[in-house]
Protein backbone atom coordinates (compact mmCIF):
# COMPACT_ATOMS: atom_id res chain seq x y z
CA UNK A 1 0.00 0.00 0.00
CA UNK A 2 2.70 2.33 0.92
CA UNK A 3 3.37 5.36 -1.16
CA UNK A 4 0.69 3.78 -4.54
CA UNK A 5 -1.30 6.51 -5.62
CA UNK A 6 -4.98 7.00 -4.09
CA UNK A 7 -6.56 5.29 -6.79
CA UNK A 8 -4.71 2.06 -6.37
CA UNK A 9 -4.44 2.14 -2.86
CA UNK A 10 -8.56 1.95 -3.18
CA UNK A 11 -8.53 -0.58 -5.49
CA UNK A 12 -5.79 -2.72 -3.46
CA UNK A 13 -8.04 -2.27 -0.31
CA UNK A 14 -11.23 -3.43 -1.97
CA UNK A 15 -9.48 -6.37 -3.70
CA UNK A 16 -8.12 -7.86 -0.25
CA UNK A 17 -11.39 -7.27 1.48
CA UNK A 18 -12.11 -10.40 -1.08
CA UNK A 19 -11.61 -13.85 0.38
CA UNK A 20 -8.66 -15.46 0.44
CA UNK A 21 -6.94 -12.44 -1.23
CA UNK A 22 -3.87 -10.62 1.17
CA UNK A 23 -2.58 -7.74 0.67
CA UNK A 24 0.26 -8.80 -1.23
CA UNK A 25 -1.92 -10.85 -3.80
CA UNK A 26 -4.24 -7.49 -4.10
CA UNK A 27 -1.29 -5.39 -5.01
CA UNK A 28 -0.20 -7.80 -7.62
CA UNK A 29 -4.06 -7.85 -9.03
CA UNK A 30 -4.01 -4.26 -8.71
CA UNK A 31 -0.70 -3.84 -10.84
CA UNK A 32 -1.97 -6.17 -13.16
CA UNK A 33 -5.36 -4.56 -13.07
CA UNK A 34 -3.55 -1.22 -14.46
CA UNK A 35 -2.00 -2.56 -16.90
CA UNK A 36 -4.91 -4.55 -18.89
CA UNK A 37 -6.17 -2.61 -21.39
CA UNK A 38 -9.17 -0.60 -20.86
CA UNK A 39 -11.79 -2.70 -22.40
CA UNK A 40 -10.63 -5.37 -20.16
CA UNK A 41 -10.93 -3.67 -17.31
CA UNK A 42 -14.45 -2.65 -18.00
CA UNK A 43 -15.70 -5.88 -18.88
CA UNK A 44 -14.69 -7.21 -15.23
CA UNK A 45 -15.87 -3.92 -13.69
CA UNK A 46 -18.39 -4.46 -15.46
CA UNK A 47 -19.33 -7.85 -15.11
CA UNK A 48 -19.53 -7.08 -11.26
CA UNK A 49 -21.89 -4.15 -11.14
CA UNK A 50 -24.25 -6.89 -14.09
CA UNK A 51 -23.82 -10.02 -11.17
CA UNK A 52 -25.47 -7.63 -8.55
CA UNK A 53 -28.36 -6.23 -10.67
CA UNK A 54 -29.22 -9.65 -12.51
CA UNK A 55 -28.62 -12.54 -9.88
CA UNK A 56 -31.40 -13.54 -7.85
CA UNK A 57 -32.64 -16.90 -5.77
CA UNK A 58 -34.25 -19.04 -8.22
CA UNK A 59 -37.89 -19.27 -7.14
CA UNK A 60 -38.03 -23.03 -6.80
CA UNK A 61 -34.43 -24.00 -5.43
CA UNK A 62 -32.83 -20.89 -4.45
CA UNK A 63 -29.81 -21.43 -6.89
CA UNK A 64 -28.33 -18.19 -8.63
CA UNK A 65 -30.49 -17.65 -11.16
CA UNK A 66 -30.58 -14.60 -13.90
CA UNK A 67 -34.57 -15.81 -14.72
CA UNK A 68 -36.73 -16.36 -11.94
CA UNK A 69 -36.62 -19.85 -12.50
CA UNK A 70 -33.13 -21.50 -12.74
CA UNK A 71 -31.92 -23.51 -15.84
CA UNK A 72 -32.36 -27.10 -13.89
CA UNK A 73 -35.61 -26.37 -12.52
CA UNK A 74 -36.99 -25.22 -16.10
CA UNK A 75 -35.29 -28.00 -17.70
CA UNK A 76 -37.75 -31.15 -18.33
CA UNK A 77 -35.11 -33.58 -19.00
CA UNK A 78 -33.75 -33.39 -15.46
CA UNK A 79 -35.72 -35.97 -13.14
CA UNK A 80 -38.28 -33.97 -10.48
CA UNK A 81 -38.62 -37.02 -8.61
CA UNK A 82 -35.24 -36.75 -6.74
CA UNK A 83 -33.94 -33.90 -4.84
CA UNK A 84 -30.30 -33.33 -3.97
CA UNK A 85 -30.16 -30.60 -0.91
CA UNK A 86 -26.73 -28.96 -0.45
CA UNK A 87 -25.55 -26.27 1.29
CA UNK A 88 -24.12 -23.93 -1.42
CA UNK A 89 -24.39 -22.77 -4.87
CA UNK A 90 -20.83 -23.74 -5.44
CA UNK A 91 -21.86 -27.73 -3.97
CA UNK A 92 -24.13 -27.57 -6.46
CA UNK A 93 -21.76 -26.72 -9.41
CA UNK A 94 -19.66 -29.36 -7.82
CA UNK A 95 -21.96 -32.38 -8.09
CA UNK A 96 -22.71 -30.71 -12.18
CA UNK A 97 -19.61 -30.88 -12.92
CA UNK A 98 -19.24 -34.78 -11.39
CA UNK A 99 -22.19 -35.27 -14.31
CA UNK A 100 -23.57 -37.65 -11.64
CA UNK A 101 -26.53 -36.43 -11.15
CA UNK A 102 -29.64 -35.34 -13.21
CA UNK A 103 -32.30 -34.91 -11.10
CA UNK A 104 -33.28 -30.99 -9.31
CA UNK A 105 -31.94 -29.36 -6.41
CA UNK A 106 -32.43 -27.18 -3.10
CA UNK A 107 -30.19 -25.04 -1.99
CA UNK A 108 -30.14 -24.80 1.70
CA UNK A 109 -27.59 -21.39 1.72
CA UNK A 110 -25.80 -22.53 4.98
CA UNK A 111 -26.22 -24.97 7.41
CA UNK A 112 -26.86 -25.33 11.03
CA UNK A 113 -24.83 -23.61 12.90
CA UNK A 114 -25.80 -22.83 16.64
CA UNK A 115 -22.82 -21.35 17.71
CA UNK A 116 -23.14 -18.35 14.83
CA UNK A 117 -26.82 -18.01 15.45
CA UNK A 118 -27.80 -19.89 12.27
CA UNK A 119 -30.43 -21.90 13.15
CA UNK A 120 -33.66 -23.55 11.01
CA UNK A 121 -35.04 -20.32 10.41
CA UNK A 122 -32.08 -19.22 8.36
CA UNK A 123 -31.81 -21.50 5.46
CA UNK A 124 -33.99 -22.70 3.27
CA UNK A 125 -35.79 -25.70 5.11
CA UNK A 126 -38.98 -24.46 5.02
CA UNK A 127 -39.28 -24.18 1.89
CA UNK A 128 -37.44 -27.61 1.12
CA UNK A 129 -40.83 -28.96 3.91
CA UNK A 130 -43.20 -27.40 1.59
CA UNK A 131 -41.52 -28.68 -1.50
CA UNK A 132 -41.76 -32.05 -0.58
CA UNK A 133 -45.07 -31.70 1.15
CA UNK A 134 -46.77 -30.67 -2.42
CA UNK A 135 -45.92 -34.26 -3.73
CA UNK A 136 -43.76 -35.56 -6.48
CA UNK A 137 -40.84 -36.34 -5.20
CA UNK A 138 -39.42 -39.92 -4.59
CA UNK A 139 -36.30 -39.64 -3.19
CA UNK A 140 -34.63 -36.79 -0.87
CA UNK A 141 -30.77 -36.53 -1.38
CA UNK A 142 -28.77 -34.98 1.77
CA UNK A 143 -25.72 -34.05 0.62
CA UNK A 144 -24.66 -31.21 2.86
CA UNK A 145 -21.26 -31.21 4.26
CA UNK A 146 -19.72 -34.44 6.29
CA UNK A 147 -18.42 -31.75 9.04
CA UNK A 148 -20.19 -31.36 12.34
CA UNK A 149 -22.31 -28.25 10.82
CA UNK A 150 -23.53 -30.51 7.73
CA UNK A 151 -24.31 -33.77 9.40
CA UNK A 152 -26.53 -31.43 12.41
CA UNK A 153 -28.46 -30.24 9.39
CA UNK A 154 -29.00 -33.32 7.27
CA UNK A 155 -30.13 -34.81 10.81
CA UNK A 156 -32.66 -32.02 11.20
CA UNK A 157 -34.27 -32.43 7.20
CA UNK A 158 -34.15 -35.84 8.10
CA UNK A 159 -36.55 -35.55 11.33
CA UNK A 160 -38.84 -32.42 9.58
CA UNK A 161 -38.99 -35.53 6.33
CA UNK A 162 -39.81 -37.70 7.96
CA UNK A 163 -43.65 -37.43 7.91
CA UNK A 164 -43.60 -37.90 4.27
CA UNK A 165 -43.57 -41.07 2.07
CA UNK A 166 -40.29 -40.12 0.53
CA UNK A 167 -36.83 -41.83 0.20
CA UNK A 168 -34.03 -40.10 2.42
CA UNK A 169 -30.38 -40.56 1.34
CA UNK A 170 -27.09 -39.23 2.50
CA UNK A 171 -24.03 -39.23 0.43
CA UNK A 172 -21.16 -41.70 1.71
CA UNK A 173 -18.41 -40.36 3.43
CA UNK A 174 -15.09 -42.21 3.08
CA UNK A 175 -11.72 -42.09 1.84
CA UNK A 176 -11.35 -39.70 -1.63
CA UNK A 177 -10.60 -41.72 -4.91
CA UNK A 178 -7.16 -41.62 -5.49
CA UNK A 179 -6.44 -40.63 -2.09
CA UNK A 180 -3.38 -42.63 0.15
CA UNK A 181 -4.38 -43.75 3.22
CA UNK A 182 -1.49 -42.18 5.20
CA UNK A 183 -2.78 -38.84 4.29
CA UNK A 184 -6.16 -39.32 5.10
CA UNK A 185 -7.21 -37.77 8.83
CA UNK A 186 -8.67 -40.08 11.33
CA UNK A 187 -11.91 -38.95 11.21
CA UNK A 188 -12.46 -40.12 8.09
CA UNK A 189 -10.64 -43.43 8.49
CA UNK A 190 -12.87 -44.18 11.63
CA UNK A 191 -15.96 -43.79 9.76
CA UNK A 192 -14.61 -45.21 6.17
CA UNK A 193 -14.23 -48.39 8.38
CA UNK A 194 -17.02 -48.16 10.52
CA UNK A 195 -19.46 -47.54 7.05
CA UNK A 196 -17.17 -50.69 5.55
CA UNK A 197 -19.27 -52.37 3.05
CA UNK A 198 -19.46 -56.43 1.67
CA UNK A 199 -17.82 -57.15 -1.58
CA UNK B 1 -18.87 -22.87 -14.50
CA UNK B 2 -21.41 -25.38 -15.62
CA UNK B 3 -25.03 -24.55 -14.72
CA UNK B 4 -24.31 -21.03 -13.41
CA UNK B 5 -26.40 -18.48 -14.99
CA UNK B 6 -24.80 -16.42 -17.68
CA UNK B 7 -23.95 -13.10 -15.69
CA UNK B 8 -22.36 -15.14 -13.14
CA UNK B 9 -20.66 -17.05 -15.45
CA UNK B 10 -19.43 -14.15 -17.42
CA UNK B 11 -18.11 -13.10 -13.50
CA UNK B 12 -16.18 -16.23 -13.13
CA UNK B 13 -14.21 -16.03 -16.26
CA UNK B 14 -13.69 -11.89 -16.00
CA UNK B 15 -12.04 -13.06 -12.53
CA UNK B 16 -10.00 -15.80 -14.19
CA UNK B 17 -8.33 -13.71 -16.51
CA UNK B 18 -6.83 -12.57 -13.06
CA UNK B 19 -2.60 -13.45 -12.59
CA UNK B 20 -3.14 -16.75 -9.96
CA UNK B 21 -6.80 -16.82 -9.91
CA UNK B 22 -7.87 -20.07 -11.15
CA UNK B 23 -11.37 -21.33 -12.25
CA UNK B 24 -11.90 -22.26 -8.61
CA UNK B 25 -11.01 -19.27 -6.98
CA UNK B 26 -12.88 -17.05 -9.86
CA UNK B 27 -15.68 -19.39 -8.69
CA UNK B 28 -15.16 -18.60 -5.08
CA UNK B 29 -14.59 -14.90 -5.62
CA UNK B 30 -17.84 -14.99 -7.84
CA UNK B 31 -20.34 -16.35 -5.48
CA UNK B 32 -18.61 -13.76 -1.81
CA UNK B 33 -19.46 -10.73 -4.96
CA UNK B 34 -22.69 -11.99 -5.18
CA UNK B 35 -23.14 -12.32 -1.35
CA UNK B 36 -21.88 -8.67 -1.03
CA UNK B 37 -23.77 -5.32 -0.48
CA UNK B 38 -24.55 -3.29 -3.10
CA UNK B 39 -22.82 -0.79 -2.02
CA UNK B 40 -19.59 -2.84 -1.29
CA UNK B 41 -19.78 -4.46 -4.78
CA UNK B 42 -20.14 -0.88 -6.61
CA UNK B 43 -16.55 0.28 -4.59
CA UNK B 44 -14.98 -2.35 -6.04
CA UNK B 45 -16.03 -2.45 -9.34
CA UNK B 46 -15.82 1.44 -8.89
CA UNK B 47 -11.94 1.35 -7.94
CA UNK B 48 -11.49 -0.85 -11.12
CA UNK B 49 -12.76 2.08 -13.37
CA UNK B 50 -11.48 4.97 -11.23
CA UNK B 51 -7.81 2.92 -11.18
CA UNK B 52 -7.92 2.73 -14.76
CA UNK B 53 -8.96 6.56 -15.56
CA UNK B 54 -6.92 8.10 -13.11
CA UNK B 55 -3.58 6.40 -12.96
CA UNK B 56 -0.99 7.46 -15.43
CA UNK B 57 3.27 7.26 -14.87
CA UNK B 58 5.48 9.63 -13.02
CA UNK B 59 6.87 11.95 -15.76
CA UNK B 60 10.03 11.89 -13.87
CA UNK B 61 10.51 8.24 -12.28
CA UNK B 62 7.52 6.43 -14.40
CA UNK B 63 6.20 5.44 -10.64
CA UNK B 64 2.05 4.60 -10.77
CA UNK B 65 0.89 7.99 -9.94
CA UNK B 66 -2.64 10.25 -10.08
CA UNK B 67 -0.86 13.56 -10.53
CA UNK B 68 2.12 14.17 -13.45
CA UNK B 69 4.63 14.46 -10.92
CA UNK B 70 4.54 10.66 -8.18
CA UNK B 71 4.07 11.96 -4.39
CA UNK B 72 8.12 10.27 -3.90
CA UNK B 73 9.67 12.45 -6.75
CA UNK B 74 7.34 15.66 -5.26
CA UNK B 75 8.86 15.04 -1.97
CA UNK B 76 11.54 17.75 -0.77
CA UNK B 77 12.31 15.51 2.11
CA UNK B 78 13.77 13.00 -0.14
CA UNK B 79 17.50 12.80 -1.10
CA UNK B 80 17.85 13.80 -4.80
CA UNK B 81 21.36 12.56 -4.98
CA UNK B 82 20.64 8.87 -4.90
CA UNK B 83 17.98 7.21 -7.39
CA UNK B 84 17.05 3.41 -6.55
CA UNK B 85 16.53 1.54 -10.08
CA UNK B 86 13.50 -0.90 -10.00
CA UNK B 87 12.13 -3.56 -12.67
CA UNK B 88 8.68 -3.04 -11.52
CA UNK B 89 6.36 -0.21 -9.25
CA UNK B 90 5.34 -3.13 -7.07
CA UNK B 91 9.44 -3.34 -6.43
CA UNK B 92 9.20 -0.03 -5.67
CA UNK B 93 6.29 -0.39 -3.01
CA UNK B 94 8.35 -3.01 -1.24
CA UNK B 95 11.34 -1.01 -0.63
CA UNK B 96 9.72 2.04 0.54
CA UNK B 97 7.84 -0.58 2.92
CA UNK B 98 11.60 -1.96 4.45
CA UNK B 99 11.93 2.00 4.89
CA UNK B 100 15.20 1.58 4.36
CA UNK B 101 15.87 4.38 1.48
CA UNK B 102 15.14 7.77 1.56
CA UNK B 103 16.23 8.78 -2.47
CA UNK B 104 14.30 8.68 -5.38
CA UNK B 105 13.56 5.60 -8.16
CA UNK B 106 13.60 4.82 -11.16
CA UNK B 107 10.70 2.19 -12.87
CA UNK B 108 12.15 0.59 -15.86
CA UNK B 109 8.93 -1.10 -16.06
CA UNK B 110 10.48 -4.37 -17.13
CA UNK B 111 13.77 -6.14 -17.59
CA UNK B 112 15.57 -7.13 -20.45
CA UNK B 113 14.55 -10.46 -21.89
CA UNK B 114 15.86 -10.80 -25.45
CA UNK B 115 13.64 -13.88 -25.58
CA UNK B 116 10.16 -12.29 -25.06
CA UNK B 117 11.79 -9.72 -27.63
CA UNK B 118 12.10 -7.12 -24.44
CA UNK B 119 15.17 -5.11 -25.64
CA UNK B 120 16.70 -1.45 -24.30
CA UNK B 121 14.18 0.31 -26.08
CA UNK B 122 10.99 -1.35 -24.33
CA UNK B 123 12.61 -0.13 -21.10
CA UNK B 124 12.88 3.40 -19.62
CA UNK B 125 16.25 3.16 -20.11
CA UNK B 126 17.04 6.17 -22.22
CA UNK B 127 15.09 8.27 -19.71
CA UNK B 128 17.45 7.25 -16.98
CA UNK B 129 20.06 8.28 -18.95
CA UNK B 130 18.80 11.15 -19.84
CA UNK B 131 18.10 11.82 -16.02
CA UNK B 132 21.49 10.89 -14.72
CA UNK B 133 22.96 13.37 -17.71
CA UNK B 134 21.13 16.07 -16.05
CA UNK B 135 23.25 16.22 -13.22
CA UNK B 136 22.50 16.26 -9.79
CA UNK B 137 22.66 12.98 -8.77
CA UNK B 138 25.64 11.06 -6.77
CA UNK B 139 24.55 7.68 -7.20
CA UNK B 140 22.43 5.13 -8.78
CA UNK B 141 21.47 1.94 -7.38
CA UNK B 142 20.74 -1.28 -9.56
CA UNK B 143 17.90 -2.72 -7.87
CA UNK B 144 16.83 -4.96 -10.49
CA UNK B 145 16.12 -8.55 -10.07
CA UNK B 146 18.77 -10.75 -8.79
CA UNK B 147 17.50 -13.52 -11.69
CA UNK B 148 18.97 -13.71 -15.20
CA UNK B 149 17.17 -10.96 -16.53
CA UNK B 150 17.85 -8.77 -13.73
CA UNK B 151 21.30 -8.94 -13.42
CA UNK B 152 21.64 -8.71 -17.83
CA UNK B 153 19.47 -5.36 -17.06
CA UNK B 154 22.01 -3.98 -14.24
CA UNK B 155 24.63 -4.48 -16.63
CA UNK B 156 23.37 -3.47 -19.45
CA UNK B 157 22.07 0.00 -17.91
CA UNK B 158 26.23 0.06 -16.08
CA UNK B 159 27.39 -0.30 -19.09
CA UNK B 160 25.05 2.90 -20.56
CA UNK B 161 25.96 5.17 -17.24
CA UNK B 162 29.70 4.60 -17.16
CA UNK B 163 30.18 7.64 -19.10
CA UNK B 164 29.05 9.90 -16.45
CA UNK B 165 30.66 10.39 -12.77
CA UNK B 166 28.03 8.52 -11.04
CA UNK B 167 28.74 5.82 -8.09
CA UNK B 168 26.89 2.67 -9.55
CA UNK B 169 25.69 0.14 -6.55
CA UNK B 170 24.24 -3.18 -6.68
CA UNK B 171 21.82 -4.48 -4.17
CA UNK B 172 23.74 -7.13 -2.22
CA UNK B 173 22.34 -11.44 -3.62
CA UNK B 174 22.72 -13.83 -0.63
CA UNK B 175 20.89 -15.79 1.71
CA UNK B 176 17.86 -14.15 3.10
CA UNK B 177 17.85 -12.95 6.91
CA UNK B 178 16.24 -15.81 8.72
CA UNK B 179 16.93 -17.86 6.07
CA UNK B 180 17.63 -21.66 6.98
CA UNK B 181 20.47 -23.02 4.74
CA UNK B 182 19.13 -25.86 4.03
CA UNK B 183 15.97 -24.47 2.49
CA UNK B 184 17.88 -21.90 0.07
CA UNK B 185 18.68 -23.05 -3.23
CA UNK B 186 22.51 -23.73 -4.44
CA UNK B 187 22.78 -20.81 -6.95
CA UNK B 188 21.97 -18.48 -3.80
CA UNK B 189 24.35 -20.32 -1.92
CA UNK B 190 27.11 -20.37 -4.11
CA UNK B 191 26.92 -16.66 -5.06
CA UNK B 192 26.54 -16.07 -0.82
CA UNK B 193 30.07 -17.49 -0.39
CA UNK B 194 31.48 -16.23 -3.58
CA UNK B 195 30.35 -12.61 -2.24
CA UNK B 196 31.21 -13.49 0.94
CA UNK B 197 33.13 -10.59 3.36
CA UNK B 198 35.69 -10.03 6.09
CA UNK B 199 34.40 -9.58 9.88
Amino acid sequence: MYHYPPSVRNLISALSRLPGIGEKTAERLAVHIIQMSDVEAGRLAESITAVKRRVRSCRLCHALSDEEICGICADAARDATRLCVVEQPADMASIEKSASFNGRYHILNGALSPMDGIGPDALEIEDLVRRVAAGGIEEVILATGTGLEGEATASYIAEQLKPFSVRLTRIAAGVPIGGDLKYVDQVTLKRALETRRDL
